[in-house]
């Protein structure tokens, strides 16, 4: 009897996207790029603190960077004013997300060989783009002090997904009715494993732990290589 | 020739809950009741800024309450104890908007009669929920002063379709690098009827403006009856 190759077609999108995005991954990992993935709710200064980390690391590491927006390329352009690295807009087309494909659509016109660092920054959303694995080895989610302890609680998914919380904007941390152990707690709830670094993105307070952080993983990912 | 029925069957999603909307609207209407669509990021204040306006109102006009979440109920139970009004949590169930249908299907549970005001905190997204139209009479976006007054330029439809919107953290301007001039002037660029009014759920300022806003359109509606 000759063999038959049997194709699924009824899988659902995720696992479509999940097969994408360990392809993906593993392709940056035999190249030895890390690829984070950062998510954050608008305006929790993904941007901000992105420019910040990049700018302190820039001379120890091969960067590069790729952005997420609707329709603007403010993003990109000010990651790339700021940083002096190559820095990529992705425009969506409205939608809330982006998934593993569309950023392999984009890694078509953007090269990474020769990178340590690949960093996405995703659409700022807390619902959508937790449910879609972009292919990134770490998800890192921004929570902002102004944005209340309570997002733990009402986005539950997406920082079941992050491997890491940034606490950012610790600097307002005396103007608003932040409880930071709370969200420590609400979080850790959620995945015991997530790792938390209290930072000020404008400031700089807390931002040499993330990028020892990063500087341990891009070891990691080399050692795989 | 006999007559034949024709139906449309290659409409969008979005015709179709256009129609819901449309719909939903004039009940509404009919019955006296103005609906209103609180959108904005997550933290923006939205939950703050609702109990401080129904606690100004609520000896005034007959208010009802519905929220939305992904499974949190939160946000309802707040609106509930902090105000005593009848409040109703809706569970969308990890989408990232509610439509008319969804809106629909709610009130099959929640007794709207009589109602001067019913107020709809949608799910905190800046991107979603520009896309469906609920039925309100009228859209209100809240922008945070913490947010940046770069919100506009990056999430355009939110801003397109709101009829109002709520600069809210007034009192933390002296904390962000945010230009209120240059925030107005981004919204007015992409819809010059947008009503602005600045506000402090925290500390009440530029609420009375607001509810004063409410109470006229509450008396348009009742007079479209």
């Amino acid at each position: 009897m000759s063999e038959v190759r049997v194709i699924q077609i009824n899988e659902s999108v995720f696992a479509e996207n999940d097969r994408t995005a360990e392809l993906l991954r593993n392709r940056m990992t035999d190249q030895g790029t890390l690829f984070l993935n950062f998510m954050s709710s608008p305006g929790s200064g993904k941007t901000t603190t992105l420019v910040a980390i990049i700018n302190r690391l820039k001379d120890r590491l091969n960067i590069g960077e790729m952005d997420v927006d609707i329709e603007s390329s403010l993003d990109a352009q000010r990651v790339a004013d700021l940083t002096g690295i190559r820095s990529l807009q992705i425009h969506n087309g409205g939608l809330c997300h982006i998934d593993a494909d569309m950023t392999a659509r984009a890694l078509l016109e953007y090269d990474t060989k020769g990178l340590d660092l690949l960093i996405l920054e995703n659409i700022g959303n807390l619902v959508c783009p937790a449910e879609f694995d972009t292919g990134a080895h770490k998800n890192i989610t921004i929570l902002s002090v102004p944005e209340g302890d309570d997002k733990p609680l009402k986005y539950p998914l997406m920082y079941t997904v992050s491997d890491v919380v940034l606490i950012n904007k610790m600097d307002a941390l005396d103007y608003f009715d932040f409880d930071l152990d709370k969200a420590k707690e609400r979080i850790l709830a959620l995945n015991p494993r997530a790792i938390l670094f209290p930072i000020s993105a404008k400031t700089g307070d807390g931002l040499e732990a993330v990028c020892d952080w990063i500087l341990d993983e891009v070891t990691a990912v080399k050692s795989d290589t």
